[in-house]
């Protein structure tokens, strides 16, 4: 059985890929793929996806410079979900944060608190607007 | 803005949360939650899910022992995804290993490997079927 088979595409045709760093375990991001960003994930290197709210294919830095090199793709009991390890170019999200996930709350009722500093602005990364 | 506030849940009421061991960085799996789950996770510091398949609520380890002790909660830069640092007792895959990313490939074509130890089989975890 081949990769490509292992894998359950959802009824969009999409599936979840969390990327995370491969050398400090942060996880950066999590987006969605459909096969065609997959298969271009896997042949060039870098992690390409499918953006739902824009319906458009796109390559992780293609604006920002911030791509990604992927190391390893991993993928879960079920084969609904993946779990890509990536050499990280700056910043992952695109408020300008290493990682996307840089908020959280560690009780109910707690404030949110900002969990790492931002490297750089977004109209730094992409312009103002 | 409360914690609730931030997140945007999807259409069917439900938001993916990423699992990772606190201690190791490890991606344990990913699994959704409605926000009852959400609010029993914040309430009782062990994970609840949402099973999309089993149309159930469910806690993580009800039955395996298996249960997540939740260290923070942590949550994207749209709000629609979820990363949950936990303390796992045992395996977090009902396939019997830590994480449920045992699997993975290199590169396009490469045969597909398993990158950990099974800790117990299904069979120890719930008994014979």
């Amino acid at each position: 059985m081949t990769f490509y088979e292992k894998l359950k595409f959802d009824s969009n045709g999409l599936i979840p890929a969390i990327v995370q760093d491969h050398r400090t375990g942060r996880v950066l991001m999590m987006a969605w793929m459909n096969r065609a960003s997959l298969e271009k994930t896997l042949e060039t290197g870098k992690t390409h996806f499918w953006s739902r709210s824009r319906q458009k294919f796109w390559m992780k830095g293609e604006t920002s410079g911030h791509t990604q090199a992927v190391k390893d793709i991993a993928f879960d009991c079920d084969g609904d979900t993946l779990l890509i390890q990536v050499e990280q170019i700056g910043a992952a999200c695109h408020e300008g944060y290493r990682s996307c996930f840089f908020r959280s709350v560690a009780a109910p009722g707690q404030e949110i608190q900002i969990t790492e500093p931002q490297l750089e602005t977004p109209e730094n990364i992409y312009g103002k607007k």
